[in-house]
């Protein structure tokens, strides 16, 4: 057991219905005079509800994907011009990306209420793009000091985007088990992620307005992002940033498509992981519906077991399931494979070769099912086991 | 889902045989140029291990337990005096205790290296005695930036100590789950913490030596530190409160003849909490040896298989057994009734009566099984289940 774990501090905020009264409580407890709300025009309705028991003193709507630099530029000319002494963002990644910039060169305190299960408000991470490149940067002037859940402001989340953003938060947690930085406790953290998403995306898909499952999803996608911020980037985000970086897939899509077959890859190396995630996705499948967690014979490895649970879970939400649906092709495969071998981690449970990440990316391709051992081919492994041990 | 879930900002760093590596790295990380090491003459070559890669401007090993505030005082002066920028404190509560009471009135950052699993390394609270009186208090200065855990520096701790630190570790984490602020993510944390106690804690009681076996519990102490600051003190906690404040108990021995009086008495009343300590206590067992963990029949009450379970670990580890051996009396009990009454939390599940907790003392007087349903009546609950739902 050798590891280091920073714990990021911040008061966070659950109560569906309540996020006026939350973030009142909040600009209160931190003496906001001088309170600026950055959201989108889209967001600003839910926005509203949010602040409707404070006082804003600017509201800044103009919110670009991806934190343009000069959209950075200009929140923090008029959060100055204001004297503003507090942001209060509503909204998903691109609103909480914005404030961030913002926070990073003035030190204004963030309160964040999210509206998607993109993570941001959990970590210290800001990212900027300038001249079509995008520069990303971990300063702890950026993490927002109180973050505000609030479930009714996902509601009108449509099941399609809910299902995409909660599997990629699901894959946060995953791959959070073999991280560089994986260690018992960022673990713990994810395989509770784990549970509730595989609880709560499934009763989004039964029922859109089921206020209790977007709520556990919501729950889930907070770790998603604590385990996912402290544990760091595994094999799966490596392959995603080189599918979406280099050959432009769509992002939520690839995660999804790509899970199942980082798990059937890493599974067997790190049978501590995989009884973690099996035991996680049962659990939460279980809470979720009976029906949707299979049984399985006795002494199946749990490897298997987890990804017969992924597998589940992924066609009960219809998540996609081949990169050919969204623009990859056969021709790109070598030069992706060279580029990810680049990027695996050295901490990766499974040795990575040219011929089996190639043999992931085509079973990813055509969409085969995934399966341990088959579609692809397990390397030596490193001992490592993703357990606690 | 409604809760407010305050995160500690800290660095946390594990590595057997490591402190000095460890201490120096966070000494430089933080600038420090005049270190103050706050140790007792008893743990002193610890802390001349933890700190041999450090320079240390002043050796201070003035501790007195509960941190009197004259003793309080001349460690303050001597910091002040010697131009102190870094206090690293080695050793057990008493020591961190007064490093804290430097820190609360100063703001010289703390870096903790716990010799024990009093587990204050990893909280904000602070507490000082003056006119026989103990004063606390919560203030995120006295939170320690960093802890460094070794568990080379544990293995000196004697076998009857380590079990009864770890014991009121692993009452930290259970009461942790029907807290007032319990929560599902300090529930996550202290279920984490129940197994890792359940395993590193037999291990140790077979082989002192077993240096595994006291890194796994050191890290259960941390997570029951952590999950016990953030859900507060719950009905175990006020019971135990009581009997050392006004009976004057030895804290340890009561903290292990206790729980499991608790345990079987709020048991029934929340199955989800139950079924949490069931499970994260068969891992822990399970994992330190599988004759720890005794089967139950299909269809065992989550309450009862915990209790089992306990109850078993209770004697693989040779814990006290029953509070008369311990001082406390057939006579003390009206007046503790009285006491503890007043101190029930509104949280807790099983509603308490002068009837039920005069039952639960007698069976811990006399060292009576503890059973669910049986030596204790149960009180009509009030529906919470402490899940995470």
């Amino acid at each position: 057991m050798k590891f280091e774990h920073i714990t990021l501090g911040q008061r966070v905020l659950f109560g569906a219905g309540r996020a006026a009264e939350h973030v009142a409580r909040e600009a209160a407890r931190l003496g906001a005079r001088n309170i600026m709300c950055i959201t989108s025009e889209f967001e600003r309705p839910f926005a509203e509800t949010a602040l409707s028991l404070a006082d804003v003193a600017l509201w800044h709507t103009d919110v670009v994907q991806h934190v343009p630099a000069e959209t950075a530029e200009r929140a923090r000319t008029a959060a100055s011009d204001a004297g503003i002494d507090l942001i209060v963002c509503v909204g998903g990644g691109s609103t909480t990306g914005l404030a961030k910039a913002v926070a990073l060169t003035t030190g204004i305190p963030i309160v964040a209420v999210p509206t998607t299960y993109a993570g941001s408000e959990a970590t210290n991470v800001w990212g900027l793009t300038e001249n079509a490149t995008k520069t990303t940067g971990v300063d702890d002037r950026v993490l927002p000091v109180a973050v505000v859940y609030d479930a009714e402001l996902t509601l009108s989340l449509p099941v399609s985007l809910s299902v995409a953003s909660g599997l990629n938060a699901l894959a946060h947690c995953v791959d959070s088990l073999w991280a560089p930085r994986a260690d018992p406790i960022n673990q713990a953290l994810a395989a509770e992620g784990i549970r509730a998403l595989a609880d709560g995306l499934p009763r989004i898909v039964a029922d859109p307005s089921d206020l209790a499952g977007r709520e556990t999803a919501l729950y889930g996608a907070y770790l998603a992002a604590v385990s996912f911020a402290s544990a760091g980037s595994g094999l799966h985000h490596k392959i995603c940033h080189v599918l979406g970086g280099t050959f432009n897939l769509p992002h939520a899509e690839t995660h999804a498509t790509v899970l199942p077959y980082v798990l059937a890859f890493n599974g067997p190396a790190a049978p501590g992981a995989a009884a973690r995630i099996a035991g996680a996705l049962r659990a939460g499948l279980a809470s979720a519906g009976p029906a949707n967690a299979p049984a399985q014979e006795p002494g199946t490895e749990p490897a298997e077991e987890a990804l017969a649970l992924l597998n589940s879970l992924r066609r009960t939400l219809g998540a996609p399931t081949a990169l050919r649906d969204h623009g990859f092709t056969e021709a790109d495969i070598p030069e992706a494979v060279e580029r990810i071998l680049k990027a695996v981690p050295p901490s990766n449970p499974a040795e990575a070769t040219a011929e089996n990440i190639g043999g992931l990316l085509r079973s990813a391709l055509a969409g085969t099912e995934p399966t341990t051992g088959s579609a692809v081919l397990v390397g030596a492994g490193t001992g490592f086991n993703g357990g606690t041990k």
